[in-house]
């Protein structure tokens, strides 16, 4: 009922950029599943869920081993709306959005998700991560020999996953499309949509989520944010890297890519 | 479980703080009500939450008439957390994100959304919105008299419901503070964090969710995005636009604000 609205809203859009950008996008249905999990950053996925919800002829999937209601890092209780028994392969878009809460990185090593990953991974049009979404897509191999990005304090530990880490907004190296931390998931999800449906629907979906940022403070960045400001979050990183870390290295050893710090 | 891991995460930040900026901050815990609704744009919430729950000592709310899940637009179920007989008065914040649907604008005039506003508005310490959030807000009469912004497409609506429209991306008169359409949820929140709590724990929360926007692309205005893709989304919003308009109207009689347009 109120999907069917926004589909319509949606289809709308489609049909009228059909005669143009459209024009050289793919035929049929374009399928997205996005993995949630207990302690996610709902923020991760939320922005970019928004995002290919508005690309039109697009089904979008919150999938999770089991169709359990999964609360979020801050408390708020999303349900999946598919298994990823009900997934099946040549996704358009494989997505994984970062942190895990009490859980930190375990979920990394989890071997649902890791099968999972490894199973619609290779067969995916495009492999994605937005925060530490990317360090699951590396515990599952997916980022070996790709340059990636990640959130900024947690960057350094693509490396014991085979990656290169990247500091950038948003890294694009062939199918792998890797944000960085949390709010990176709109600059992600736009340079998605210029990928899949052209710069002009990007835009378009641009000006109608009035995404024209105006941060009253410009704390964004390491560089930006002073030492003070910065010696404090990592701070409240501090355990949350080391379970990071410690998490990688038991991935590198499955991967047997010969990382042992 | 998860909770309890931000929990312990953002009791380290307010911790941290605590002897600086959180030394003004009101003792006690802050209390955060968020209205959730069939067909609301997931990311007007979602992003405040995100900052509201990283205040510490916050208790953040998801709240509607009942506690069955409610499917966003776009198709995100998110299950309530609280009904409105849950919330007491004396909030320090009650927040309404935008768009309703299928329903479009009804939920202006739900009796229940009405009653519940009007009963938490006036002894809320902040009353705020993202979005078509500020129609809800107006359909209660709480923005009569203020100064207020909401969605760019949507903002001459709030004429009829007795408030003044504002082109800014976050609004503050009094205790009345909007933001613009969607995205304006991270300034909006930023710009929250700062009043709660300081402005040094707003820059340490803008670090934590890397707040560095980089638009691909420069269309998040009417300004910047040019002729053709603004027409193109006022062609998306126009059905949207009159339900809006139709039910600001049917508010503004039941308000006795004198408007028949």
């Amino acid at each position: 009922m109120n999907r069917a609205a926004f589909a319509a809203l949606t289809g709308a859009v489609a049909g009228m950029l059909a005669t143009k950008s459209l024009a050289a996008a793919p035929q049929g249905t374009s399928r997205v599943a996005m993995v949630v999990y207990p302690g996610m950053t709902a923020l991760d996925m939320i922005a970019p869920q928004l995002i290919f919800a508005g690309l039109g002829k697009t089904d979008v999937q919150l999938v999770w081993k089991d169709r359990q209601t999964v609360v979020s890092d801050t408390g708020v209780p999303i349900v999946p709306t598919q298994t990823f028994d009900d997934v099946a392969d040549g996704l358009t878009v494989l997505f994984v959005g970062g942190y895990g809460g009490a859980e930190a990185f375990s979920v990394m090593n989890d071997p649902h998700v890791v099968r999972f990953l490894q199973r619609v991974g290779p067969s995916a049009e495009y492999v994605t991560s937005v925060c530490t979404g990317a360090l699951i897509l590396g515990g599952a191999g997916l980022l070996r020999g790709y340059r990636a990005t990640t959130h900024w304090d947690f960057r350094d530990v693509l490396a014991t996953l085979g990656a290169t880490p990247v500091a950038e907004r948003v890294v694009v190296d062939r199918n792998r499309i890797t944000g960085a931390g949390v709010t990176a998931g709109l600059d992600f999800g736009l340079t998605m949509a210029a990928k899949l449906r052209g710069e002009d629907h990007a835009r378009l979906l641009q000006l109608l989520f009035e995404y024209d940022p105006k941060p009253p403070f410009d704390a964004g960045s390491e560089a930006t944010a002073g030492e003070n400001i910065g010696r404090q979050a990592r701070a409240v990183f501090t355990s949350l890297v080391a379970s990071a870390k410690a998490n990688a290295a038991i991935a590198g050893e499955r991967l047997a890519l010969g990382g042992h710090q």
